[in-house]
């Protein structure tokens, strides 16, 4: 088996002449390393999952549309850039989605686009802005989980939820990147994690990823954080998010609002780690964000030897809940920590950085 | 397909010579009956869980002794109470935390070991009892029913964790009473039912039940209860109860303080369903009560084609949670709603009904 503190989520291959990724779709019982170098295996490998999680899609396509680059036989400037443009729109409809994937493509067809001269030039401006991408979002998630980090002591119990994990992104995740940092330093942590349904990516993936890392972790189903919190078991709450409105608001995976309504109960600090990416600045607060509505199947089929809810049954499933921002205690970002009130903060960091 | 709605969950057959009851472990996917007249079927219905829930158990153990005495063979009087004796030890081993399982077998043990008299006169004293112990179950769940629907209107939404449902008892359940008497007033509710985690009571049996009597009923992860709240679908809450406190401490099924967390939130009123047979009045509050701890199988592999978190990975598992008396906006027995202080309104509870 492959030893997983080895390896990043999203790569070059040694060679750079492939795109290496974990196979999220293996796991948690089999850790499995693809090199792909084919249009249909990357096309494939974002749509069908096997690399999931908004950052690491972003970067699996930079890669992906670089190591693709390097194929195109076409020597002439503009039949090469033809090529390229019909492989980044062949990539962009592995998951039409997917934000990251398109702001990724985009990002290296203004490089192709601006582009004059030889063609082993632009390929190797195009490997280098792929290898750009990659780096940013370690930096991101390093700077994160430095700021997470001054907030942690030894021996404390964080808990967490989903899978803001090193998967979703190239390494260190989001929310689990203090985690991470504190393990780089001896410090030692215990980490309760949400199985999170009904995917399941708090068993699948955190507790694979943490647990592989030598991180002690705990799992436990989703109703039990308020128990393990009025147990006295944890000291601090780390989440991801997937977009943050300007009053502070939180939208995350469905369930996390739950967890910050325990810690509130149990006065234990609530953080949502969100990378500045997430933040959108076009929005006043969480109301306006319309949260994604997914199949019945993954409630009441989905994983199981046969169906555990009656035929016919109605169900609601809804991808994303809000954490309103007074159960957030503060919001980590690359740039630093953020209290409310929320919305100066956050104008605050979008003049001080260009956002 | 047999029709849910005409049949209790336990009962005698026509006959009085068999225990019939629906077989709980073949649900939601076929609704079987079972009719049982040897001890060892009885015996794998209570200990492989066909028959499940403290109420319904209780009634199914009276039911079965009264079926196995009718086939002792024995016409002296000291025989027969022997044979009794055997039969009742050997039930009694087939769940033996189950408290109701017990508190039945006393009550009928009480009745034999008193008689004297006629065999054949002793049988009908124990069918007389056990159909006894059948209604009373019947009389307390309809009581709580009844004072519940005081508190539903036309369109409620209405939330629901677990199974405390018909199937848990004879008939009506306890925190589904008033849904079914709503139902049999005409009156239209929606119910939300929270899946509950892991054994899946929820999406299995509630989901299950409610769908077959033709109320609405709506599936639900136990992590989307807030969110069902926050967009404005739910009016009350009914939640079961295993054991209530002198203070108002409600221990149930775990995540049912979250709910209470939820609603609290959303200043939905939150009610315990529990018969007074539940309420312990040797303990001062919810802190007294040790909490079972089960097994790591339930969340990592039980419903599950292959194994669902990584290996040997830490589990925590409480069978139940307690949900603080200040989350509770009141309790419903069978003698009447109780609402805070509960030391004084349970005090007063016991002393008008010699409990």
């Amino acid at each position: 088996m492959v030893d997983f503190k080895h390896f990043d989520t999203v790569d070059f291959n040694k060679d750079e002449d492939a795109l290496r990724i974990i196979d999220q779709t293996k796991l948690p019982n089999k850790l499995e390393m693809l090199e792909l170098d084919d249009e249909e295996s990357i096309w494939d490998a974002i749509h069908y999952l096997k690399v999931r999680g908004a950052p690491a899609i972003g970067v699996a396509a930079a890669i992906g549309i670089a190591v693709l680059s390097k194929k195109i036989k076409e020597d002439d400037l503009i039949k090469f850039k033809e090529e390229f443009n019909r492989i980044k729109k062949y990539l962009e409809s592995s998951r039409p989605t997917a934000v990251n994937l398109f702001w990724a493509l985009d990002r290296m067809g203004r490089i192709t686009e601006n582009f004059e001269g030889q063609k082993d030039d632009l390929i190797k401006l195009l490997v280098d802005e792929a290898i750009k991408i990659r780096e940013e979002d370690i930096e991101v998630c390093r700077k994160i989980g430095e700021y997470g980090l001054k907030l942690l002591k030894e021996n404390y119990g964080v808990l967490t939820h989903c899978n803001a994990g090193s998967l979703a992104t190239v390494k260190y995740g989001t929310a689990t990147a203090p985690m991470y940092l504190a393990k780089e330093k001896g410090m030692d942590i215990r980490v309760y994690a949400d199985e999170t349904r009904p995917l399941l990516q708090g068993a699948r993936l955190t507790a694979y990823e943490l647990n592989a890392a030598g991180i002690d972790t705990t799992l436990i189903c989703d109703n039990m954080s308020q128990t393990v919190m009025r147990n006295g078991w944890v000291d601090i709450v780390f989440v991801g998010c997937d977009r943050v409105a300007l009053n502070g608001d939180a939208c995350n995976k469905i369930g996390t609002s739950m967890v910050a309504l325990a810690a509130k109960r149990n006065k234990i600090p609530f953080y949502v780690c969100a990378p500045t990416s997430t933040i959108d600045f076009s929005i006043e607060s969480g109301d306006d964000i319309v949260i994604e509505k997914r199949k019945d199947e993954e409630i009441t089929d989905m994983w199981y030897k046969e169906k555990m809810a009656p035929e016919g049954i109605k169900v609601y499933n809804p991808a994303f809940d809000l954490t309103d921002a007074d159960l957030i205690t503060g919001i980590i970002t690359e740039y630093g920590i953020i209290y409310p009130p929320y919305k100066e903060a956050l104008m605050k960091i979008k003049e001080e950085h260009n956002l």
